[in-house]
């Protein structure tokens, strides 16, 4: 049975390096997005677990975008950590950098929102602990995790705009900012 | 070089049919999310070189939903298209249905987007092909690709709310129709 | 259990796109042999496995001739679907392509045949419904299907040439025409 | 410049022994024939570079049947030799076993006819040293090789069934001993 | 250029996590011996390449011992680091635990320590940056680092036992505490 | 049920023949140490297996030097066999060559001893059959592998320098030969 005592941020935090080989690479030589994408999941899905101390599957991967092109030889580092717990959800925070220890550089690649479930043995969702945010980052981290779930539900069509409480303001605000509001 | 002519979607078709193996499945022998993005990414890339007729990398990808799970022993089906082009970006979309040969059923997984662009052999981006939208179907994809293109530049702080014109109008009614507007 | 009536070529159809990585080619650079059958049989075990609707494993591979080269980066093309349907078999056949979107090139690499068989969750062969020919080149296909079990079974040296009602004719015909009939 | 000097068979043997993993298996848990293929073909080309001394890629396999099934666990031994080179190409033979150390038992799963091309630099087809039989089962295999090459040659469409010198007698006895002959 | 200033050990600490799946595993569950080599040598490989600046290479493995088992499901945490650089060596430390996030467990695997040279474009040793210890356990490291580089070279017969001065002092304590030396 | 009758070296005889493919290499071209490292346990794996007939996992790695590198494109040859079995535990010598049938050379790349240990289904130590030294060569191994075997222990810290019976003599030689002795 998973427990659900806040448990602090730390205590879900994952790293994975991992050389970029060449069955990783494009034919310009450059990590393939997908492959990533998968490694940013098994670091995500260890942290989830580390959680919720059940097995986690992910149930959604926000937009994400990638910035500088890590090339092959490079070493991708990549580090996570659980934002927020909801329900039976938790929210999992990438960041990635390609790192190229002979030129001594380390660019950050892209930052990553993935969303898992904690599943018990018969593969139905549990109860996730709550997190307790510690420093002021971990709290604005926090904070935004449920703006960034009230986008998902929107996107994925489960919650109409017009119920996206902590979405309407920035909403209201841009659109009387807009050109054609007057 | 690459042209500019407009091309329909079907050049840009493509399918993948894979066999889901243990290596793919965490411990309840399921499909591991991460697995499943970097097969999309693939299908998704060999679409996005087939319009463009140059090398193709992933630029971003939109929030993805993973709803039934997939059984380890099932073939995954990715089908895939470009939705339309913009300048030096296009969108495609993938859907993914999980089969199971023996009990004859066939589950939509997920439908998603993922925006390439297609680069030179300096990697600088070149100009993509316009899309030629042909059944009403495609029309659609191609007016709502505009419509997430503005989503997706939002959320990567590239675009402010009140430069979306498309998605403006959609705001404008959901806070119309939200219960604090009165 | 599997039914036995009969179902049309298109329900067993599949289609496998990959791109070529570096850990699939030789020295020179292209596609190894070893590699393309694996993928060929995995496409095929994918059309067998719809026509059965059960576990199908392969029983054995025909002659294949490999044609022009498959390079790093195309990609590869695989189609397959099942000819014919015997008690317990099925031949299917495999049409392989390796495209290059940046040249625009699109090249056959090989036709080949792997027959398959169906089992329970035993491991016993079960019975395999027949395939219903539909267009003028499902036929074709049926109809040589028989001669090449044929060949097969006599190049498996599980029938005699004398038994192989199929193939005689075309050996007599042959031989009446070779020079040192006379 | 590879050299013409006939080499003996010995000097071409080639061993794999591999444990089959979780991922070489299909549902019932036994080694899928695609798998085993790709294991052929690396023991394959290792034995006709060894013979020809220069970069070696697959031209062409001979129908394969798959006897006794592979189990997860178990040891794939697979043994390779050239039989006979012909003027650019090789056939290699393969036998395969699959060996329970558990159990003790190590039975045949099938054997094979593998033929390769020997290449240069540019890709260009280099001529191959002869083999120099010394048992008298390396005669005996190399006198049938000459045989399964008009096969492969017929099969292939590229050589008429009236050329193939060394089939022609086989079939003129078959049909002889065939019912309808008389 | 890679320069010879010494450099904090803390430059030099890689993390893995890692995911135990079923290819990784034996038939009874456990994870192999040789996929945990591999993954600490690439964890070794990263450190080596953060302290040096250049490509590594590993040089030698110490005696590893294989403790407690790790099971299939269970996350692989390996932490390593550069104890000591020698003129063109350096030894790296490499620590191992399994970890199961459900049971709440984690558990000690083993040390090992992994040799690695550092070359340049041209595969020459180039020299390495030496090591500055500042805490008492990199201090102690430090010092151990050179009594297991003199068991190294006698073990690999590069340095006779009468030349081994660290290693000299123990022996003929434990000679003397011997039974048979009075 | 495991025999503890004696048996011979030759029957543990193992071989793998492997090409360096890309993704085995570093970025000088090399095969990573890492890779060597897992591919000469899956061999000494099936040694050990062939001797002692039940599932065996290894238990320790002994000093290992990498001599020669491996370059891609290469044929790494690995042969293994058990030197002699203690009560529950055995080691297994592997030599390995880097191959170039280009260039027809064949070099050494290492020569390493892996220790192993059987196991019964509920994963305990079962006893495993002495081995039977016939040749002088397999007779010398035998015996250095009694004093391996106590180097083993002492590095691991479960034997007391001086309760090394095997070792004792040559360090008091090498004590006595050396310049601060007298």
């Amino acid at each position: 049975m998973s427990s659900t005592k806040a448990k602090p941020v730390a205590d879900s935090r994952a790293i994975i390096n991992e050389i970029v080989l060449p069955n990783d690479t494009n034919s310009l030589g450059n990590m393939m997005g997908g492959r990533l994408l998968h490694l940013m999941d098994k670091c995500a899905a260890i942290s989830a677990q580390r959680h919720a101390n059940t097995v986690c599957v992910t149930a959604s991967v926000d937009n994400v975008e990638f910035q500088a092109p890590i090339r092959g030889g490079d070493v991708v580092v990549i580090e996570s950590q659980v934002n927020r717990a909801f329900r039976t959800s938790m929210e999992v925070e990438l960041n990635v950098w390609a790192e190229n220890p002979k030129q001594q550089t380390k660019l950050k690649s892209n930052r990553a929102f993935y969303t898992f479930v904690g599943l018990d043995d018969e593969s139905r969702p549990v109860e996730i602990p709550p997190i307790q945010p510690e420093t002021e980052e971990e709290k604005e981290r926090y904070d935004a995790a449920a703006k960034r779930r009230e986008i998902r539900l929107v996107l994925a069509g489960r919650l109409g705009l017009e119920d996206a409480t902590n979405l309407r303001e920035d909403m209201r605000a841009a659109i009387q900012a807009s050109p054609s509001h007057s």
